[in-house]
């Protein structure tokens, strides 16, 4: 059974990419072509991935958007992993968190059922709701520390003892990974910050939402978020690349948009 | 159209109860003849609804024991909802939370779709994660503020400028409550600091879990937990109540059990 880490590396090494595709799919927002069903999600989640599977080494699903599809969008949740090849990560971002017996059930909804590779936790709870995650040694577990919108401001840098709690998050999970399967969620518009997370943390993946709309800076993203071994570090775009075109040419619009960011990515890894 | 806080009110004066039954429904731990399928779970629900109903001033469906049943989950929810009499209130219990454009999705999903009356909401990444939810009048969205489990000590009771975080949360929550839909998750097993944060938030509904298998005090929760006006205090039983029996009877045994803990805090109410 190979660890998370290990697995990421691997995916991030083959691929010679940081890129993770957020497949946040609207059935609203997808080309009109396609309809409205949630049948279209399916297949434009299948085109995207046939267009860029070999410049990614990660997908994540927001949750949300799928739960949007109502009975349905469970089903396009798996037939989306199916079409994603092995090798590649995939993460749930459900940003789950709840007492002991109920977060067993949602670790085995995504591990077990779904066969994610990784779930997003929000550690408000503590401890005992984010160790059913991590029971299961070869998944990954990414703690929200310092989240990429304005509200993050309202609690997670509030100073306990003359340090943010997010860092408190993040000194929590360093003492929790006993079993080196957690890892960590850092905004890219948070550049200063992302920087001393990984100082604290240095050899945990941080995924790093945030780019592209949400205005994070790239390039300090990758620079601040990497190991020193320049990886472990997972650059999230998903409205920039999935919607790059409205038209028919969606999926070739979004290999495009895809492939600029991952040589910017590697670009900035090499400054 | 009623507001969340007068709803919530008709419902405890009409049923005269401040009790929740969490319909946490586990098809593993249903009784057996009934089966292990999906509708073995909808079927249990509705024979736990038929005998509770007029006990009660809400039903507590916590989302995870769905989700864990696939593809049909959601289907069980929306059946098991359409079987709650009209004026109890139904609270979906799901603890999301995430930024603006997804929290829209999961309010959606949650208020219009499924059309719970209320749902929880984890507080960490802030005012804009809860807002999506706030724009929906009549609906309620209790925060966690300090939950009933071990790890609340982990980051829920840190100090922030000498008050532990949760009451940062509470004061929050009482500065974004313009539109008065706003409640609060206080564990039972917190007795001294509910009442702290009753005094901190003199109406605002607190969903109060713990008791019973989680071991809080009954006594307390109602003394505490209620208003002035002896009201607003929801006290959430599980387990305890829908697994009374394992047999035959365990809709006539969750009755008895229900009846029991109602009677139990009715009393609480009038020392």
């Amino acid at each position: 059974m190979m660890s998370f880490l290990k697995r990421l590396r691997t995916s991030q090494k083959k691929s010679g990419s940081l890129l993770c595709i957020g497949l946040d799919t609207d059935a609203a927002l997808i080309p009109r072509h396609l309809g409205r069903s949630a049948g279209a999600v399916l297949s434009f989640n299948r085109r995207i991935i046939d267009a860029t599977h070999d410049l990614v080494c990660a997908y994540k699903l927001n949750l949300a958007f799928y739960e949007a599809l109502g009975d349905r969008g469970w089903r396009i949740i798996e037939k989306t992993l199916e079409h994603i090849p092995r090798g590649i990560v995939t993460i749930g971002d459900g940003k789950r968190g709840d007492i002991g017996n109920t977060a067993e059930r949602y670790a085995t909804s995504l591990f077990d059922e779904l066969g994610f590779d990784a779930a997003t936790v929000n550690p408000y709870m503590g401890y005992d709701s984010i160790e059913p995650f991590l029971r299961y040694n070869d998944r990954g577990v990414f703690l929200l520390a310092l989240t990429s919108n304005r509200g993050s401001r309202d609690f997670q840098r509030l100073r306990v003892n003359g340090r943010p709690l997010y860092e408190r998050v993040v000194q929590s999970a360093v003492r929790w990974n006993a079993k080196k399967n957690i890892g960590l969620v850092v905004g890219a518009t948070h550049p200063k910050e992302l920087r001393r997370v990984r100082a604290l943390a240095p050899e945990m993946p941080i995924l790093i939402p945030g780019i592209g709309k949400q205005g994070g800076d790239l390039k300090s993203a990758v620079l601040f978020g990497c190991t020193k071994r320049g990886d472990l570090a997972i650059i999230n775009a998903s409205r920039s690349i999935i919607y790059a075109s409205r038209g028919k040419d969606f999926a070739a619009a979004a290999r495009r948009e895809a492939i600029k960011l991952r040589d910017e990515i590697n670009r900035c890894k090499n400054i």
